[in-house]
């Protein structure tokens, strides 16, 4: 069944084609589709379109779906075209022509960004929620490892002292940035397209402000082509800023691939959490978090998906759109299953005792000894020099001694500052 | 069931989140790895691995399975990690050691490699030939219509006189160009990596030739480091490839779809290949194409996701390359039913009268007319002078009888040329 | 010269290589790595690194250097490594011991990541404005043509009325999701990195406070880690940013070539803005609007590029990051004339009168049609039906006469509500 | 001066935002416009448009102008446009009319085209000989240490003996499939698409096939739709090819970056290949190959880029075009630059003495143990078991005397087979 059925009927072929997989994907804004058409079923009660007793039976017939949703028993069959084609003859199927009045005064488009944003919305605040909890994580183990140095590398190569918890909490203020631009996503979707019908607006006399202020959205997206031309948009600004986050975890992960590496060998991970080999028995590898960066990356190519099925497209509907769905949800999906598998794993890391003194780290404390040489009087170049010459000649001595003071260093990881810096939301 | 199955378990958060739906996509290569661990059967058998006892069962076996496949009563249960451990399992099942056997001298890995790189190859074969008959429909739509003549446009403004027959068969020589990717992309992965094991090799006297033959590959990867490197570059590679020729077919729609347009009113289709509108009684619009459009967008992007996954990672196997598969087998699986609804819809477009005379079109014919000057002796800067002038002042009239007789141009379109140039393939 | 300089010489074909057009490159950040170091100087005064009178040479110094930028008069010449290296040499050349001591507890990275993030925080702001002049621009030309109808296009077909004030203001609300993006990143830039020296902080005592206060930072960037961190991820942020200004400018051209397309016809602007063809006399190409298109979408492509860059690299300093900086600041520079253009070009447009009454506009108004019989008591799906019969059978008549009146539609545009949710900024 | 100059003058701002840098971008090809305006000026005599007089003319200003490119004189100054619009100039300014005669039948749109085409084909082959010198380079590498063993890593977790040998030649190996690709782009773009005019071809009785053969084009681009719809289209085979090649050049190179690690150490190179730090005085970086790693990203980038540029635009010229140049000039220069210092400096590696009796290697050759309890009658999957125990109880003991037999292992490397794959080009 489709919206708009004609007397001709679509050929086979053309129709399986054109259907793709929407009827799987739109189990996942099911539950909006019947939150928006509740909103606007009361808004056309108040411009008197339906009636008390019609908006009842809307109210009971919604309700019931939304039971169906929540009780996992509800279906949309093979012989719907989607979500909004199943919820109409459900409510027509029991209430007649009432089921019916319930698509005035608005278009599929409409319903599909109306739904598709209150998802957004709300899966934004379950992505922001769990993120906040990596970052308490996080913090959590730069605490308890604070002591702990680790060398740190440029170019890859060993550079200077680091640490354990230089390195936690590193990431965990990283995660702030990101946490930005997902409230800014946030804040994008939270604009009620709803009323926009086909991309230019109704003639009926629809309250706007009614169902934003309904839907609990905090301002409309006013002009009706703004409001068609944030499909995409929405998406594009979504991905990017999953992307983000997924950066941070991707980059995480391969320093936790890096340093699992026998030559490296500064932390493991119970032998539970690492998988095997078909051939080499002693293996224990980090595949969840080589899946977290493929994950990750995958996450990441999709803000070029999104751009590539609007890009140059004049504005107004086309049915393109319709591909923006399925993989802006599997991402979401995608990048909760990581927040949790990232917060459950990085909790039980195992953090190994480094020999600082091994030869290869030899050379980790030479701007220490540079600086007390310029603490001492000698310029900062000089002593450079006179450094680099000791490295050359084989007569450097490393002084371990040396305390880094300042605040986001090493001795003074600032993790209260850190958490103090992470953005507040409801 | 695991191929690397060890004593601890793994935690079952870990599991799901590293198996992943491989099942599922593991059946677009079962048929693939069951032939392939065949020609590895038949190759230890002639290093006496194993015996001609054994390889008989595993003959039998392996054949039994072929026959669930092609009867689609083949599935990979729950408890399988993936396809390889399916098919080891149920030969074990059947004739105990021996099933075991058949992972002598190879990994999963290893499996994983060939198999895909056979898929691969059957896949692409089957794509060159849906594409050839696209491209015999589009020259013979491009013979059928090539008197009639269309408008072409500059910076979309009208410029010169075009037609429907250059239309059709200037995509279909496009889609010469995309053949020769595809068909470089089948050499490419018709390399035998089957050897690579852990993409270190095996210390086991195995006969890589043997197995190169029985599988039909055209030659071997020699280096294993190098059939290992190929994971990632054979997807990018395929990914750029299929993203050719959706390049082509999206532009294709995007001008079909702009015909389409009452605008523009050059063409259109039967009304069962349109569909509707929820609001709007009087459309029918080109959703197929816009589909098609938009599909093809997405197989584009397919290359950013491949690269992302393996960009900057050292060499040797990561856990990351299992994501390399499904997007693959996706995109292959959409290129080929937009092939077949392209070529299925095109073949009934409705080619409308168009009236140059229309005084949009006016101005079609001035480079016409600037000939004309020039055969007769004024230099091409002066008479494009002079008919600009005329333009401006309002005097100028078109002359619509000049024939244009190079090869390749509106009245010479050169179709047996281009027919002959598409490349030949077995 | 480089500020790493040590006996042995680097092989001449390497340095030619290593080093690149960052010359010219940094003449754009030379005055931000000024600021940046008279603030470090004044920290280094501070904690007593360097005397009052060792500051004041320092502050002289600069300041003669900035003098030279703002006259033009300052190079960097080809023996300089890079504008770090350029502005110790001139002070060491000039103040001999002290010129070195500017280095003391910083490195390079350092200051290229904190004199990208002044530029990037200056550049910004410059792009806000201007987005801010576009958007007023827009709403006084939907204000101007508030009154003239255009059809309204769905799937590029014919679909309900539109408006000029519709399409003008409706690019303008697109553009206030763009300006939350471009503040948030903002925002993002605005954390003082320095003092994260290689990535892994100092042992000197430094005030990173005062730093932040002097070079009027909102924050810092606490974590040296975090800071490290953040080189390639500012870039993408900014990348993304700009690509989404980009893409509403790119639409919004593609758009105007449509509309001026002769098959439209909406449009046009004067003859001086558009360019002509070598050989068609008549033509008058919207170069610029394609140009606008074409360079957004180069913009657009950054992103992926700075992703690349940075993609799966562990964490610490690579030298890769350098070739972040020339195309981003490329980037900003475009998105500038941009803005520039479009808003010069966009006021001179030239609103054509568009027949509504023509034969292909006709089923412009079914929608409304189809209102008046629901607001008479006919359910939608029925008036729906009723409709798309006249329209097959030839009896429809439109009725033009309907008004829209709710917010955000052709004849209630919402400017004021429009004006008033465009973020304030300072 | 403009090709298309009318009577009244393009806006100033316009024109500077229209030109941009084209003056700079197209002395790369302005060679290739003279060979083509010197082809299309014989296929004009030979067509009788102009005299035998005026050609040789025409070849005598050309040949002038080809001298002036091959001294270095040659220059575009700022009053023209282009190249074509300077050399048009040039030799209407020394011959008169014959000057601008030569214009006759073509069109800028044209001439672009064929100069870019026969550009790519000149550097393609230029970028295959410096493949194939680093392809000699590599397998030289690989049979200088063939002897050499070097731990292999899968998950970057140590794994089995790999060596030298195998990785030079690894390397080798995969960059014939990257040969493939160029070879393939080259045959993309070596069809003459001369004569296609503005995209519709011309009214003028001109002989492509000469011009074909006076320009060393194997074939033509028959239909003048398909030339158009080349633009663009080989851009993107382009990138894609050298993005290809980029890839191997860039997973190599972040090998060699790891391998330098001091926890790894397994090569290194001289001291004036590498660069130094601004603030430790010990380090010895590998720059070079962090900027190829990292310009190999910028190339692989490009693809999106030219495919964002015409994704989704009708057939026909649009103005967007002009900048596929730009980038694509600067990725084949770019290119041939890193194959320079790849062979250059690769060929100065030093290869370390790597201690395989380190403990952190000691379980590189379980799978040689297993296979040896195979060969004596152990089913592997039992074998497996086995040596998994020992490994668990610290009872393990390697067994490092296994020779790998089988063609592309570490004691076979196959030289000579993968010498003989690399595909002749001429």
């Amino acid at each position: 069944m489709k919206l708009w059925q004609k007397e001709y009927s679509i050929n086979k072929k053309i129709e399986n084609f054109t259907v793709g997989n929407d009827r799987e994907i739109d189990l996942h804004i099911a539950k909006y589709d019947i939150e928006a058409s509740l909103a606007h079923a009361k808004m056309l009660r108040s411009i008197h379109i339906i009636t008390h007793e019609e908006f009842n039976k809307l109210q009971e017939g919604l309700s019931d779906l939304t039971k169906q949703i929540e009780e996992g028993s509800f279906q949309i069959e093979a012989n719907f075209e989607d979500v909004h084609s199943k919820i109409e003859f459900e409510l027509t199927q029991k209430y007649g022509e009432v089921g019916k009045k319930i698509h005035t005064a608005r278009s599929r488009n409409d319903q599909v960004l109306v739904a598709l944003q209150l998802y957004y919305k709300s899966e934004l605040k379950t992505i922001l929620q769990k993120t906040q909890t990596l970052f308490d994580t996080l913090l959590n183990l730069a605490n308890t490892h604070k002591e702990k140095l680790l060398p740190g590398y440029t170019h890859l190569q060993v550079a200077m002292p680091s640490s354990f918890g230089l390195w936690f909490s590193g990431y965990a203020e990283t995660l702030i940035d990101d946490v930005l631009l997902l409230q800014t996503t946030l804040k994008i979707v939270d604009q009620n397209p709803l009323g926009s019908a086909a991309g230019y607006g109704s003639s009926f006399p629809i309250d706007r402000e009614l169902t934003t202020r309904e839907l609990n959205f905090s301002t409309l997206k006013y002009n009706v082509i703004a409001a068609q031309l944030s499909r995409g948009k929405n998406e594009r600004i979504l991905a990017s800023a999953l992307g983000n986050l997924s950066n941070t975890l991707a980059r995480f992960s391969m320093d936790i691939c890096l340093y699992m590496s026998q030559n490296f060998g500064f932390i493991t991970f119970p032998d539970e959490l690492t998988t095997g080999s078909s051939i080499m028995p002693h293996k224990k590898n980090p595949d969840v978090f080589e899946l977290i960066r493929g994950k990750c990356n995958q996450i990441q190519a999709l803000q070029t998906e999104m751009l590539l099925i609007t890009n140059n497209l004049p504005s107004g509907y086309h049915r393109d759109f319709q591909l923006l769905k399925e993989n802006s949800i599997k991402a979401i999906e995608s990048i909760k299953d990581i927040l949790d598998i990232f917060n459950y794993t990085i909790q039980q890391i195992i953090v190994k005792e480094i020999n600082l003194n091994d030869e290869k780290y030899r050379f980790l404390f030479t701007v220490d000894n540079i600086n007390n040489l310029v603490v001492e009087g000698t310029p900062f170049r000089e002593a450079y020099q006179k450094i680099g010459k000791q490295v050359e000649d084989g007569s450097y001595e490393p002084d371990t001694s040396k305390k880094h003071s300042h605040i986001g260093s090493i001795h003074n990881l600032g993790l209260e500052e850190i958490r103090k810096k992470f953005p507040i939301f409801s």
